[in-house]
């Protein structure tokens, strides 16, 4: 695989996309798949999958198509989908049960280690298997287990100490559901932001601009 | 403001972020900013900025800055933000449950006015002020409520038919947590799709890009 940091960020996006699309053809029993067939299934142009593709040297056979299993597994293999790295989360409330609960990281790469929450009335319960850590112990942990991502399912007001301790602990990724831009003071690190209001907000804009509302605006 | 609808959706995707931040600002008492210091606080270009606020018109004026509070309202305005379209979420599971109780939606342009779930251990409890209803009702509700946007927080197999039902009842915009990719069946509507499991897998990409796990993996 030459040349991967040559890839724009907006490729990467779009590779999980592609990794769904073959685990479903897969389930079908569909062996092979065409740029022009994957294409209307996904809603891109064939060019653009093409492109997308040969970005990582291409795995199709001009006329053939590609192998739908080989292919998903080369995407798996990019993303580092088979090497899971160990993995905490700050923050067990509905949001934080929701993720621990019902996300299979193990099929994005990442293995959870440990659940910590700073409310007593969650510290020591159960979610997910884990029983929940108080965000006191976190030094301890680290020290012992290396954790090398946090989720961060907190609001924002506790996001800003929180990362700091984290960082200190050797942390240096990030999944962040809290509207703390870390990003901006932290340049060694990688974050992936899930600003759920900023979804929303595009929403909002999107239905304006609809004109779905016409009539009762 | 004129020619919005020629905006790229990638400028719209800023533009909550630009709201943020003035609002930020904006509780710390400063009335006026550059794109310069903007610019450095977002961590994006002065230029970037200056384009995507020259695509509504541009409100600074050369020399002088932007004025905090009234570019706050005019992205406000150009957002939507300000006319609440009437809402309904479907599934108040963990997830939901987040979703309904932790987000203000009304500064983000939506109202809520119905929670639904058909699983019978939830329908009759109360989330957020509201009693929830089983998905039968959805049709009787829709009549006479005539919510505009549906909040999916359902697993991908209950969406497919949810949302056949819920654009028979003249729902046309989706804020959709489920996998089933919904925009590529229904050209009429309007999605965000909050892809959680995609977004992953892109933390874990760059992850590796980083070399972050190169002495674990």
């Amino acid at each position: 695989m030459a040349s991967k940091s040559a890839v724009s960020l907006s490729v990467i996006r779009r590779l999980p996309r592609y990794y769904r699309y073959l685990g479903v053809l897969k389930k079908k029993g569909i062996t092979r798949i065409s740029s022009r067939e994957l294409s209307e299934r996904m809603g891109l142009t064939a060019s653009q999958i093409r492109q997308d593709l040969n970005c990582f040297g291409g795995f199709g056979q001009q006329g053939y198509g590609y192998n739908v299993e080989s292919l998903q597994e080369e995407i798996a293999n990019i993303l580092g989908l088979r090497n899971p790295v160990p993995t905490i989360q700050i923050g067990v409330g509905n949001l934080g049960k929701a993720i621990a609960s019902h996300l299979d990281f193990s099929r994005s790469g990442f293995e959870m280690v440990g659940l910590f929450d700073s409310n007593p009335a969650l510290v020591g319960k159960t979610v997910a298997g884990f029983e929940i850590l108080a965000d006191g112990e976190l030094e301890t942990f680290c020290a012992k287990h290396h954790p090398q991502t946090a989720f961060l399912c907190v609001p924002e007001k506790a996001a800003k100490e929180l990362v700091k301790r984290l960082v200190d602990c050797g942390v240096r990724s990030f999944w962040n559901f809290s509207s703390y831009d870390l990003a901006l003071y932290y340049d060694h690190v990688v974050v992936e932001n899930v600003h759920l209001m900023d979804n929303l907000m595009t929403l909002r804009y999107q239905i304006q601009e609809a004109g779905i509302t016409e009539e009762s605006v």
